[in-house]
Order: structure tokens, then sequence, then C-alpha cells
């Protein structure tokens, strides 16, 4: 695949236009970065993972119709995927309360919930990507309300799907960021990546953090981590 | 109205019990507070232009349907309400967007929108009235979401009324910050204040601020502006 100029230069991937103008390709390397940037490190290897983790879900999701910008793996670092004009919400999707929303409702770290909790942020740095809701989206021209509906449609048959998927490897998806993108019919997938730098992972069995938050709380084997995950989720597809 | 015992000792008012187990009666002092209490002064005469001002609201609502607390006015610095248990959130009812909301999404103080904003927050001290949404109100036990549909159908009724009450006196309701309680069959309905307390009111002619941000920001004249919200709904409704 024949790469034309870089049009998203990130921490941890880099997109780049191709010869297939429908088309880009994104590098992952192994940069880590937390707190808005204040912390950074380069975890030899985890590129390489996400890169893997990421074509795994999504061709997970693909395979449950849930309509997303994955190709195909290109080689171990990099993936070819729809381009899209980026949506700048994040949506977490949380099946139980961990990290931020935990702390900011004072319930202790890995709260249970009768309901999926949806959480919509604005993607802006400037801002410190706050966290707002489906008024504020509609207000600042985002999204129309319908599109939200749509959105949050994806998010949860995401989940579901995601959810299930990571079960099967013994690893509970305690939550996700999600983010999407609109097609040049004007058609919104979801974009971005799934891997442990954007979902919390822990081992169903034994409660262990297999995700980022590895990296932001000075833990231990973050990359074994990851490994782990990737490791675990190619053995059951390839089963 | 017989009183009996403290109910609630709040900065600007005090609920009583009364001997009528089904009714409260709410008791308006001078004393303004901001910025979660940091802020605090007394200011003469505040107390009697809130009552005054709140019973006016209220009435408003009751007249249209809307259904609230509000009994009767007592006296100049009493309210005869019906009890209610508290549901720990506040509603944000927004016309355009100014204080918080306006500097989280880095827009100007006053942006026009062309949808109304609601928003939650978990009333809660110790966490600092956090802003929520639906699922993290209803991760918490505190409604159910059909509850929820309730509340916003409240709000968004309680809004066209009150923007047109006070635009009858010439003023705009940019903001207002309602709570709710639960009666004793379960039914939901509006409850605190209305007042310059916890809605941004503008003067549709001038734009001068007439609401507690003339407090927050150290402008002159905070009392003589709540005076005039007073006396022109006092003007409005005796016609």
């Amino acid at each position: 695949m024949s790469i034309r100029e870089l049009v998203y230069d990130g921490n941890e991937k880099k997109i780049y236009a191709t010869e297939d103008s429908d088309l880009v390709l994104i590098h992952y390397n192994d940069v880590a970065t937390a707190f808005g940037g204040v912390k950074r490190a380069t975890l030899k290897g985890k590129g390489i993972c996400n890169n893997n983790i990421s074509a795994m879900a999504f061709a997970a999701l693909s395979a449950a119709g849930v309509e997303n910008h994955f190709v195909r793996l290109e080689n171990e670092r990099e993936q070819v995927c729809l381009r899209v004009e980026a949506i700048p919400l994040q949506m977490v999707v949380r099946n139980r309360l961990a990290g931020t929303t935990a702390r900011m409702l004072g319930l202790e770290n890995g709260f249970r919930i009768p309901n999926t909790v949806f959480e919509l942020r604005y993607n802006c740095d400037s801002l410190g990507d706050p966290m707002i809701n489906d008024h504020h989206a509609v207000a600042l021209g985002i999204v129309s309300y319908a599109e939200l509906g749509y959105l949050y449609d994806l998010a949860r048959r995401a989940d579901d799907v995601l959810s299930a998927f990571f079960h099967k490897a013994g690893i509970e998806l305690v939550d996700y960021k999600m983010e999407f993108g609109r097609r040049p019919d004007g058609n919104i997938i979801v974009s971005d990546e799934i891997s442990p730098d954007n979902c919390r992972l822990w081992d169903e069995s034994t409660g262990e953090v297999l995700d980022k938050d590895r990296f932001r709380h000075d833990m231990s084997d973050v990359c074994a981590s990851y490994r782990q995950v990737m490791d675990r989720l190619i053995n059951i597809t390839q089963k």
C-alpha cells in the first residue's frame, strides 16, 4: 500500500493518506501517554500489541454488523482503515464504574451498576476533553439529536459484541472509550482503536488489571499485560 | 402557622416543620454565598426579595399546571410549602450558555443556542455537586430512567412558563437551576426556590445582570437588582 501524506500525528499512532483516497494507513508506535500527556514513556512492543488487538476487536464488530472503519491488517504495526471525518466526541461505555467517574461519584473503583453508563466527552485538547451531555453536543453543532440516538445505538451494540468477545478470552470489558467518524456518504461508523490503551480490561478470574491503568499507576509489566491480552485473543480467534 | 423543629438549616434559608405534617415553612434570610460557600456576605433585604420573587414564580407555575411545592406566602420572609423528600439532583435549564458551562465549552458568556440545554448535577456537598448525566443518576439509584423522563418534562414545561413570565417583566431567563421533591404519594414536583439566587436574569433591553452573578463578580447594587426584579414582577402580576 503506497503511502501519501501524514494526516494525523498523534502520540500513540500516525495516520497516513494512501494512493486510494478512501483508505488510510494507521501506524501504531510504542509511545504511551497518560494524564493529558503529562506522563510519557516508550514501551517496547506496545504498538504491535495494540495494532493486533484492535484489528481482532474491529473484526469482531464487523462480523456482528457493527459498522466500523477497519479494513485489514497490513503488517504487525499497521492496519488499513476507511478514511473518515472524525467527530470530535468521545463516548465512554461503562459496564462498571472505575477511574475518574467512580471518584467523581464517590464510589469505589469497580463499582457494579445495574445499567450501562454512557458518557460523552468533547474531544478538545485545549479544554481538557470535558465531559458533556447530549444537549451540549447539539448546542456545539457537533451532532443532531437524531445522530446522537444513532451513536448510542452503535455504542450499545459495540459494547455487547466486545463484552462477549473479551469474555471468551476470560477478560472483563470494564469500560471502553470509543470514537466515531463520518463517511463521505454521511454514514457514521466506529473509528479510532480498541485496545488496552482505551479499554479497561480486567482478568475475570483474578481481577488483574491488563490495561493502561498499569502505566498510569506505575504498576509493573505493562507490556507483558498488553501482550497477554493479544495472545489470549489470538488464541480464541484461531479456534 | 405554628412552627415545630428546624428540618433544614441552609445558608440562605431555613425550613421548619409545622403543626401540619404535610406543610413546611421556608424562611428566607439575607445571607449570600458563592463558590461553594467560599464567598459569603449579608445583603440586607435579599431574603424579602427572594421570598416574594419565588412566591410569584411558583404561582405562575401553578397557574400553568406545573406541579410544585408552593402553597402560599406567609409573610415578607416566609412561605408555606408542601413537605417533600428532596431528590439529590439539580437540573439546570439553559436558554443561553453562561457561566461555568460557557467556559467549559470554550464559548463566550451568553452564547446563543438553537436548543434548550439541560444539565444534571448530583447534589452532594462533599463531592462538589458534580455535573453528571442520566446514566450516572440511575447508576447511583437516585431515579429511574422513567422518572428522569418526567423530570425533563417538568423542566421543559417550567422553563416555558418561567421564560414567558419573566419576559412580561422585560427580563430574560438565561438559565434556572431547579430542584425536585417526592411527595408521600410518590409524585415528583418542583421544589426549592426560583429567584435571582438560582436563575440568571438579564434585562432584555440593556443586558444588565439582575442576579447573583452581581455578587459573584463583585458588581455594585446586588440588592437593588434583586429589588428591581421583585418590583417588576409585582407590577406585572398586579395587572
